[in-house]
């Protein structure tokens, strides 16, 4: 059975992603990736003008991630081409539709042209992966925005949820000296059992002036004036939380401390890895819907 | 205000345990630990003819982990006294008493003298600390097994769980190929993101005869004869799992395989470091009731 | 006794040095570090008009690192002034004097003038430690320079000698793929031990397309023409050697193959830690001397 | 060309050899293996009755390692046979001959006899590579005479050779907290650069009563009465080194002090691997030979 799949849309991983497909085996027929230089060379990705036409031969289709950045148009930086989410959707009905960070009313009208949705974002092995790039580029503005070595520098990593892990995993790796805090008694368990050193929530204030580094990955504000001002003023801190993060960035800047907002690392730090890592969820999906 | 603490009972783990205590500062009344000789030398720790006696001046009490090996009477190994459960409970009314593997009878016969009970081994962090040893102890006999050393050999990991995660981190440490068996697709994201080769359970089969060793974490049956005969005939098998085991040792004796079954590491392989965890256990305990 | 100790010219680092040397207790007399403003500021470090007057009170004084880049004068970016190798020398004599990359030509002017001169850069816990800075500034350039994470990337390090090892060890610990070429069996034996896969200088060939990045560490050019056109066309050269470094750079441009020549990293990437560096060899040197 | 290669006596490991010279499609020749079980299974090795039988059709012969512990006849725990060096050498002539630890006396004959002799345990790479062996048949012993895990343990390794290289880094691994003492500049530069805390042999004292472990690579007598005496009585200490070793044994048993002397692990841990390293190191030697 041939395998094929259609894209509408996407970024530069998903340029990537459908050159890897092609590589798999895959036809891959496209929309709204008419600017994608890479893939016109390939010639194995064949484009359509038309979303219908596009969507026509394949069970499945991809769309961006994440999939609208205005919550009207779906994201096509690789096209001249504006798509609403309306006409995506009534152009796709009974298809299988994978894309990413879904809102509300796409799945509405995912529902109303019965469309199966599936928001990749959500998927916790995509999720994990992903780490692993937000962590680098995490390393990489911490070489580049300190004069010391990460090696033998002080490290705070602010909570140990995935990126938490990976990131202490990553820095212990290079020779830092790793603190994790955390609140839940057995993440500080756990914290102990991989080498680092934990910090509990409430402790933390006492250590604060000793690091040189402190990396944040809790979407709540606990970086406020009260534990600023303890901080050195050498300190960097890189913000790796989501909007409003995890630092009072005015009264950083006041006390002359410098922090660095770093969000959706892995795209730009990665955008081929971060295609893998899309490609093996899908495949997931597809395997787990086989074996239904 | 001083810091007391009651013990009735319980191993060695139990006895160092005590001692820590004494270093921290806390006065420890005992009962049926008579027969500890480093207690005596010790001399700041008091034991007690009669329970009642050794529970009366704190609000604590520690007994066995595990409480009971025969459901009837507790685990006093030094001590020649004999105490049942209901002699027990009947002497500690409205004391927080703090012991592992507590069953359904102990939580009834608790609840009737008005004893508050808490299983300590049912703590999450307890758990999590534990599988160092539980590691410890497996490494130790995979080095002392086999005729290879673990650096450069193949090791498969079945299960990803507590113990697979931090057995695979120091397998990894010494330089083995670690092989991590799974079913989630998250669980192989995080194999994966560890450096660790993930295998998914369907695959598995594939790969059997390239390992050297297999450590089976999963308290499932999963290698059984089909399994069995396509290892390597020199292939070393450690079982960690609780009974039954995931190993059918009948077939593996059969086919000429080694197979161990190594249970209860901790309390073997590292006396004092369980009661370390313990001790942090019991404090994280008394700090979140002080918190309250 | 007064610790004391003299200045002149030098970089960052040696600005940075003069700090950490001060909040050491010593006094610190400088000479051509005028434009420095985190000294004048700090007021604990006195600089100087002439260098007689700056070397006069102490027995020890700190040159450039490296001394001079254009073998006439030392180097001075942190003040107008403008000093020849000659007028130095002429001023210091019967001191010990350490500064790096001594040419011929001073040791010949130190000896006319009967100063002691120890070349720093030749010191091996030095050259040492400095691979610690080289191997971050090189993993930074590798995550920034590619589209791929190094986690799970396959990275060739060409030569295991002090560079080699660190970076091996830190890409390592990130989670990349290490491939060590040497060409001794002692060295492929430690490779091994240290748990990355040791390729002969011979086999090279045969794995050299398989290769995300190559980071070059060796002085002699290996990667010519014949080698070149076997890598992957997205590989990414690091070349870390000194002039005339161990890449066909012309060659790798042709083929359309990103190389990037990253000299004099550690005074780059980590300032401040290199002055740590630079510190402990100088205590290094002076204990040594005591001792004697 | 057919391979050929004769062997004669030796070791488990010398048996092990000779199974994987086999299956890399060696003839081999044996004489005084004749009671090895698994090489008369195998089949595919000859043993002859007379050495000069066994030696006749290859131009290398392996001899035991070590060659002879009374300095008379070599080893050959695998037979009856008594062979004097005499014996032997006036059998081989003209071959090439490869042990481990030659005698002076044994080169003499060698000579006399124009048998050309490599003594392997010379060679670096193989010197290397047992290192693995050693450090994990140190990390065994460590385990199992603890009532400690590793894991947190504070150990100290004495000496930063080729053992201390190795069995430092597989401690780390596990999650000890791991101090290197050294006397050269340089090694405390490497200590730091690997990440573990390096200690002057001069400032050892300061910190001995930490230690929960020490171990030993130095064959020097360092730990004698006045350090020992500075030591937590529960340390235990793991002498590495060949006799005299590095540890007063007298005084640390009168002090109380658990000591374990534990020698030519690289045989006793792991027979296999250590074959698998002799094998790979012949075939080095054999290998510079044709490309010279």
């Amino acid at each position: 059975m041939e395998k094929k799949i259609s894209i509408i849309g996407g970024d530069l991983r998903i340029v990537k992603l459908a050159e890897m497909l092609v590589d798999d085996g895959y036809k891959v027929y496209t929309h709204a990736l008419d600017t994608a230089r890479s893939l016109k060379q390939n010639g194995k990705v064949e484009e359509f003008e038309k979303i219908e036409d596009a969507v026509e031969k394949a069970d499945v289709v991809i769309g961006p991630i994440p999939l609208s950045s205005n919550k009207r148009d779906i994201n096509t930086p690789f096209s001249e081409k504006n798509i609403s989410l309306e006409e995506l959707f009534s152009k796709i009905n009974n298809k299988l539709f994978i894309a990413g960070n879904i809102s509300d009313k796409a799945y509405e009208l995912a529902e109303k042209n019965n469309v199966e949705i599936i928001d990749i974002l959500a998927r916790e092995e995509l999720a994990v992966l992903n780490t692993i790039s937000t962590a680098e580029g995490a390393i990489q503005i911490a070489i580049q925005e300190t004069e010391r070595t990460l090696h033998g520098s002080k490290v705070l990593v602010m909570g140990y949820g995935r990126v938490g892990k990976i990131l202490s995993k990553m820095l212990f790796g290079l020779g830092a000296k790793v603190y994790c805090e955390a609140r839940k008694t057995s993440d500080l368990a756990w914290i102990r059992a991989y080498g680092y050193e934990p910090i509990e929530l409430k402790n933390l204030r006492q250590y604060l002036s000793e690091f040189d580094i402190i990396i944040n990955t809790i979407p709540v504000l606990i970086l406020g004036e009260d534990y600023l001002k303890d901080l050195n003023k050498d300190c960097l801190i890189i913000d790796l939380a989501s909007n409003p993060g995890g630092v009072d960035k005015a009264v950083a800047k006041k006390l002359g401390i410098k922090t660095i907002w770093a969000l959706s690392l892995p795209g730009k730090v990665a955008p081929i890895t971060s295609a893998q890592f899309i490609k093996d969820t899908i495949y997931n999906i597809l395997n787990e819907r086989n074996n239904k």
